[in-house]
């Protein structure tokens, strides 16, 4: 499907927007099914935040028109929307009354072999490091030399997702997944007030796990404690729950909460 | 003058360049003086030694061939190569064998006040921290998110340039510049293993400083180390040397060494 840039078709961006020269923008990446965004509240309180946090000047009520009508058209896919600062002159200095640049682009549903999904992934030991910066902690910018230096480190299939420490040696995220544990009944995920990315996912099995009563726990997880771990799974809001099957040399079998929120995050991404 | 997209005048980029959704390439400002680029082996050993870090497939002949064509037509002022990894279909991984996008855009001299390298510039304390990320320190890549929230601190045009920090509370550089400390005759810059960028005037000024028999040191600068100076100066490629003569509290004269390195940079700016 045609990218919309502000709203109209359009195959091509200024060559002086802030996005490509400073990665000075938010990205959010929605499944989209019957023509709806799902999980679409969840992705434009993540935006909007973001926004704050960068003082990006967008016009949220325009650019929800606008999303919303491209998901209609796209049907069933990935709809990925970018958000810039806009246009720039030069330098780092930048004129708070612009406009941000709303860019959406669609894909068809992405592909992943089943087995992903049932019999779990295995995680690729990355030794690219998360770097702290609390001021971008949580959000979904486009700096993301990170992720894109991790994902180079393996090439085999064998590997569907790769794990990111932080420069502590903390347990972050996947590269392009948020990560659980599940330890006596606990649900455990990475405190992500230093680095990582919020995801739309992960705040729904967050929900979804204090809602049925599940205890939940936001912490800071060395890497030790992936061996006292009973169940381990990766999240996005594309595919929704991988069980993770094996780290290096630690293995876990599929557990029954993990089961269970995969369930849940199916019924949402198939509704 | 018009933007040049691999070699051919363009105003538009690709929606699907790795460079807006990910920050994924590098970029170098680099002044342009009788229609020559000044400077130019320094920047394009920076980008080469960029390439080879996020393994980006960059034409480095072609390239230059660009670059010194466009330089010659520009003439005058401030040329800015954008170099990204292309496109990209969706996701982190990259085919290694894609060629690098290279960009071109040109701009008239900057222009700033005298005062600012005649009697110093005052640094604005800036409150965002860079992160530690020895993977892509020193680089001049597009994940300038950081340099955004920090110039962004201040409107006021009383602070020409801002001080960062990284974590730990060392001085690192300026938002747009690189940082020189003099004490008692040595000539002292911050060493970038951990973050900021290894900028071309700085690499110049330690060559020209260890030419003329200066010592020179790339050491870890804590902040209290500010106020045992003797001079502080800031530069970058485009303006070149500029006195610091003041920061919070604190206070410097001109130094001669200031003088005698901002002469050899007038030199080859206004050559």
């Amino acid at each position: 499907m045609d990218c919309w840039v502000d709203g109209q078709p359009a195959d091509a961006l200024s060559l002086k927007d802030r996005g490509l020269a400073y990665g000075d923008g938010l990205f959010e990446t929605i499944a989209v099914r019957n023509g709806l965004p799902v999980l679409l509240d969840r992705h434009l309180l993540r935006l909007a935040r973001g926004c704050q946090r960068l003082a990006i000047n967008l016009d949220h009520e325009l650019m929800v028109a606008e999303l919303l009508n491209y998901a209609a058209k796209l049907d069933e896919g990935v709809l990925k929307l970018i958000v810039t600062r806009g246009d720039s002159l030069r330098g780092y200095a930048f004129d708070p009354s612009v406009s941000a640049r709303r860019i959406l682009s669609g894909n068809p549903p992405a592909v992943y072999p089943d087995a992903h999904a049932e019999q779990g992934v295995r995680l690729f030991p990355c030794t690219t490091r998360l770097s702290n910066q609390p001021l971008l902690a949580g959000l979904k910018h486009l700096n993301r030399l990170e992720q894109v230096l991790a994902r180079a480190e393996w090439q085999d299939t064998e590997h569907a997702e790769g794990l990111m420490l932080d420069q502590a040696g903390r347990v972050i995220e996947g590269v392009f997944s948020n990560l659980f544990l599940v330890r006596n009944g606990v649900l455990i995920t990475a405190d992500l007030k230093r680095c990582g990315v919020a995801g739309v996912m992960r705040e729904e099995i967050l929900f979804q796990g204090e809602s049925s009563g599940i205890p939940t726990q936001i912490t800071d997880i060395p890497l030790e404690q992936l061996q006292w771990a009973d169940e381990v799974f990766v999240c996005n809001s594309v595919y929704g729950v991988w069980p993770v099957r094996a780290y290096a040399a630690l293995s876990w079998p599929v557990g029954p909460l993990t089961r269970k929120l995969q369930t849940i995050a199916n019924e949402l991404l198939d509704a």
